[in-house]
């Protein structure tokens, strides 16, 4: 299990890679689509295959709640228990518990926090959250982590990332296992943090780095500089996993910036409402100019659901509440992403990255 | 277009056939699933294939109020409109106006109603409901009548017959296309009056005929009798559709009876809430036994849940809201169903459907 990185652009920071997992490999820069609970939203394991998924996120937080450690356990992990036979990434579930779960309180030892299901009571440490993760059997682990919103203070970051790296050590030497562990790098947008904090994590050695910290309400261009001052401090023989990104362009751009693997709900999330993602644009199908379009969600897809079917038929669907609508364009996203990083590989591989994100973001633009 | 009577069983009144239509051939007795909005709920067109779907259900008086005669006539019909290439049965929307449509009145001429979306007033003659599906494309189509519920008086049934039988004149008289137009008979449960009522519209020579008002309140003996009765009463040389049934073992009945064509919303609906139907039994798969059972809904199913994903994972599906999980269900019991009657067939087939249904039955009840 490793990472190699096989090309640099020579038009920008874009790299081209290649992981190696437990359970085959997978081409970077990646899409990872978000199956928190086991399962990408509305859609099945062959229509993601279908669409050239490589690998998927689940989350630890949320499976460690529902369906539990007894059941994943019985299940032979996570793989068998949801049938997804490629490589699995799981989140260690700390943005959850600091963004969903109630009541937490951090301590040296670990969280502890109160479920945002039924209000019951947790402790977990980071040493749990590993052992959670060997019982899932992810290919890729990520380790408890403290991830602050912005804005937050100077003393108040410096305070936290102690704890993260010391979660962090802990983490690693729990680890004990073939899968791997990424190393989380937070430091929200103080520079000289960031720097600390990658100095430190990249000094425990870790199979991969996690750009955390990043998109939790900052402005755009602080997104843009932590990443890229971030990504750039990173060694260059390990892949980096910008957490939570993003739409299209800020996939693009992050790519730009030196990142590899990227995970979002946005497809499936903004595909439930309607919003389909093309490479002329964003389409809201629910609104009325679609009711008599009978083109493809978007002529250069070839996905099933622009083979099939027409922007009338799903605004339709959207229009009487039926589920299909909702899979229709979830799948139709999902499919662009892939196929989005795809020619951004072909585009990265010869050298001209920046021109293609030039020119994608004119045409995405002037719908 | 026609039927053709191929075989009957000789150990019940089963029949064996074969429905030519537009779109294609269909092996009667057939299970045709509803999909009342144009889309089988959370099911795709390739789905409803891969489960042997030979012809589904549309509703005419859904589609009329959305997406509205205007798009579906742009679409070019039905069949392009929802990208579905075999054979599509429309009901006339009869049985929805009097369920759920408000503030209906019926009138020689036809009925005025207001829509149970945003109760806009409308008015329908048997005339402009033929011409709406003429517009659709259906390969069988359905005259307007009356469906009254149980329990109703002699007197109502006769008034109401009469306008029933008045508007399957003028349904026929306005087809002038070669789509299939079925005659339905109504009568409650007057077995005078369903004679009467099968004497006039077979009278009138319609291309099959359909069993109306039938499992609308009545007790279950009630059922049997007047669906025996009528199909007994109807030519053996046309197709006998018996409207909204129903459960596997009612449509086993059914068919012993002499029906040849079912359609139903039970294994969409009820798979939506969990429920799956197997050759041992029903499931609710929601329920906690089923939390570490990691067998497939049904040992003895191939369908692509089946064959991919267990009790426990779907359970974790609904237990967290998943889409996936009703997704799952309502394509097994699609597919349970299909898989029943091609069962069915083979056993009428060979005479021994008597048995057949016996011994599901067994299997079926002993869980």
């Amino acid at each position: 299990m490793s990472f190699k990185l096989l090309h640099k652009d020579k038009s920008s920071k874009a790299r081209l890679g290649l992981l190696n997992t437990a359970h085959g490999k997978v081409h970077t820069p990646c899409f990872v689509p978000v199956g928190t609970q086991a399962t990408i939203k509305a859609l099945s394991n062959d229509e993601m295959k279908e669409c050239g998924t490589e690998m998927i996120m689940a989350n630890a937080y949320h499976l460690y709640l529902r369906p539990g450690e007894k059941v994943l356990k019985k299940a032979g992990g996570l793989h068998k228990f949801m049938a997804w036979d490629g490589p699995i990434m799981t989140d260690s579930g700390g943005y959850q518990i600091f963004s969903l779960a109630v009541l937490r309180k951090v301590r040296k030892e670990g969280v502890e926090f109160k479920s945002h299901i039924d209000g019951s009571k947790h402790f977990m440490t980071p040493e749990h959250i590993i052992g959670f993760q060997k019982i899932l059997g992810s290919d890729i682990m990520m380790p408890l982590d403290e991830c602050l919103h912005y804005p937050v203070s100077r003393n108040n970051v410096e305070e936290s990332l102690k704890i993260t790296f010391d979660w962090a050590k802990r983490s690693k030497k729990a680890r004990a296992t073939k899968q791997m562990l990424f190393g989380i790098v937070q430091g929200s947008t103080y520079l000289d943090l960031r720097k600390r904090a990658v100095e430190e994590i990249v000094g425990l050695d870790f199979d991969g780095y996690a750009i955390g910290g990043v998109a939790v309400g900052e402005p755009q261009d602080l997104i843009h500089e932590v990443t890229e001052y971030t990504a750039s401090a990173l060694p260059q023989n390990k892949a980096r996993y910008l957490m939570g990104v993003g739409t299209p362009l800020d996939m693009l751009d992050a790519i730009s910036e030196g990142a590899d693997l990227f995970d979002c709900v946005v497809p499936t999330r903004n595909g439930r409402n309607g919003q389909a993602f093309t490479w002329s644009g964003e389409l809201q199908l629910r609104n009325a100019p679609f009711k008599e379009d009978f083109a493809p969600v978007d002529k250069k897809c070839a996905c099933y659901t622009c083979r099939n079917h027409t922007r009338a038929y799903i605004r339709h669907l959207f229009n009487t509440d039926e589920i299909l609508g909702l899979r229709l364009v979830s799948l139709h996203n999902i499919c662009f992403y892939v196929k989005l990083i795809e020619t951004s590989r072909k585009a990265i591989k010869e050298d001209r990255f920046k021109k293609f994100v030039k020119d994608f973001k004119v045409r995405y633009r002037n719908r």
